[in-house]
């Protein structure tokens, strides 16, 4: 038998829960024949929502039971503490025991990051995980982090957040030298902060295609691959993006239905309008992946649908495919190596 | 005589200097008959372009010259030493001497920073001025601040960033209490880095109307009137909504220009893109204020093209007019008052 790379779904987790993440499973398993899944969660309330969906899937699904759920608003030490038997953690808990090769969870993100911090643990050498997403460019897309894991970060953690996008960006992409840029602002006499500096410093000395400062509009531009910035400064960038995008679209749709003569030139540009919202489906992008965790860990977002959610199964199977955790290990080991040489 | 508000332009400065000041500065004489406008800057250049556009707008433009010009990409610190009769410092000068009421500039924003808060000095109980601009919203629009003139910004800056913004506001949009918000990133954990959480503690013990934490993508919500946050923040969120602006604009355009069918479609469409593009055309919020300072200074867009600029130009009449620098400075003694009683 061929081999197979086992998932397990945080069953519970996101606004829609079981609604979502049932037939993002049953669409995952027919795009891809080599992975297995393993929902995790509530029994019957799984058994009951797979009854809805009769498909065959041979034996590559299983349900896992867990008995809780942690809330999407719930304070991650609370969740850590009261809900040890709780989709998520469980969900992680396969990883840890080798029952699976990785977790995608739609869950509050900050339990998630706590939780999978706490029972996978770090790569030697990484302080800080970081959140890393992907988002549309003028010519293809661009890698940023972190997104929020971590503020106030320092030099060195910049400089880790740096190689592991590189290292992610190599194995989704098949891109064998990302270029990596590190997010600042582009006034001169003021430019960057203290650690923004030091963390110049240290990625013109290392071995990865560094390409110096960038600035949020090349985000967006397409000339860097791997954008890398403190999580604070990185949330409020993919925020601000949501809510731009947000008052477009919906400013599109009210201008294209404003009269009667504007909803028969909607219906004129209509496959303009489609082929355009497709490109930058929110959706086609969905799947953050929670780096430098001994384990692979994708956060989709809360409120994604099921198409969305198949996109971050997906990634999770790019991730155990190219085994992401491990480059990043081996790459980490190697620059401690070529550090105490130096 | 009724009063005259008297602008001083650095007729020099930004991308396109001349070309696109003069015109502009025409248009706004038209447009505003209670201002009166001094071009700073070379002599005879500046009258061979006036000779370009012949128009009768009595004894309220003057010439007023200066030899030097500040180059967009000079340091700031460079600027200050050596360009000592540059057209933007010269047109400062004015505002200094009392000569002018209020200078625009769409020259270098690190050297203008720096020249104002050099000439003008900054309001007494102020440690930083900000840079504060004005962004559309799904209801209207958003005040910004700080946008790069400081990183590192502690709790009491931003707090004082707040009350700046605050008092911009009431003046510009004629609101008596604009609601105030502390850009945040929303994740329970780890919300916020220690300064943000200090001046959450500020914000929530001043008379501000202070709504509490923001995220990004309420810039563009409309909800909240004033958004404060760090110059390095401020700046990626501005650049980010930018490059995203811009990709989603030339992607537009690429899809109603992708073959025949849809360029008829576009033709239909053009009334309703039209519509939607002027709604947010960035030259419509042209005109950031730097704010702080004893003085009126706004800062123009270094490309913008003269409609944009003359948009700026009114920024800085309607701040005259509703006499913004006096207003911080009373609204400061007012808490300094408020502090010692407590």
């Amino acid at each position: 038998m061929a081999e197979q790379y086992r998932i397990a779904l945080d069953a519970m987790g996101g606004d829609h829960g079981l609604s979502v993440v049932v037939p993002a499973a049953l669409e995952a398993l027919k795009q891809y024949t080599d992975i297995a899944v393993i929902l995790v969660g509530d029994e019957a309330q799984i058994g009951a929502m797979l009854a809805q969906h009769p498909v065959v899937v041979g034996n590559r699904l299983r349900i896992h039971h867990a008995s809780q759920v942690v809330q999407m608003d719930e304070a991650p030490a609370t969740a850590m503490k009261n809900k040890k038997d709780s989709s998520m953690r469980v969900a992680i808990n396969l990883v840890k025991s080798n029952e699976a090769d990785a977790v995608v969870s739609a869950g509050n993100t900050g339990a998630l990051m706590a939780t999978a911090r706490f029972v996978l643990k770090t790569l030697p050498g990484i302080d800080r995980p970081a959140i890393c997403t992907i988002l549309p460019s003028m010519h293809g897309h661009t890698h940023m982090l972190d997104l929020g894991a971590n503020v106030d970060s320092e030099a060195e953690h910049l400089y880790q957040f740096a190689l592991m996008g590189s290292e992610l960006t190599k194995a989704i992409d098949d891109n064998p030298n990302p270029k990596v840029g590190l997010l600042n602002i582009g006034q001169e006499a003021i430019k960057g902060n203290e650690q923004v500096k030091a963390a110049n410093l240290l990625l013109q000395g290392s071995p990865l295609n560094y390409i110096g400062y960038v600035e949020g509009d090349d985000i967006y531009q397409g000339d860097v691959d791997v954008v890398v910035c403190d999580g604070f400064v990185g949330n409020v960038a993919l925020k601000t993006s949501e809510g731009l995008a947000k008052m477009v679209s919906s400013s599109l749709k009210q201008e294209f239905t404003a009269n009667p003569f504007r909803r028969f030139a909607a219906l004129v540009a209509l496959p303009v309008l489609k082929s355009f919202r497709r490109k930058f489906d929110p959706r086609r992008y969905n799947g953050a992946s929670l780096l430098g965790l001994q384990g692979i860990v994708v956060k989709s977002h809360g409120g994604a649908d099921s198409l969305a959610f198949t996109n971050a199964i997906g990634i999770a199977r790019t991730e155990i495919i190219k085994q992401v955790p491990q480059r990043i290990h081996k790459q980490l080991e190697h620059l401690h190596t070529q550090r105490i040489k130096a």
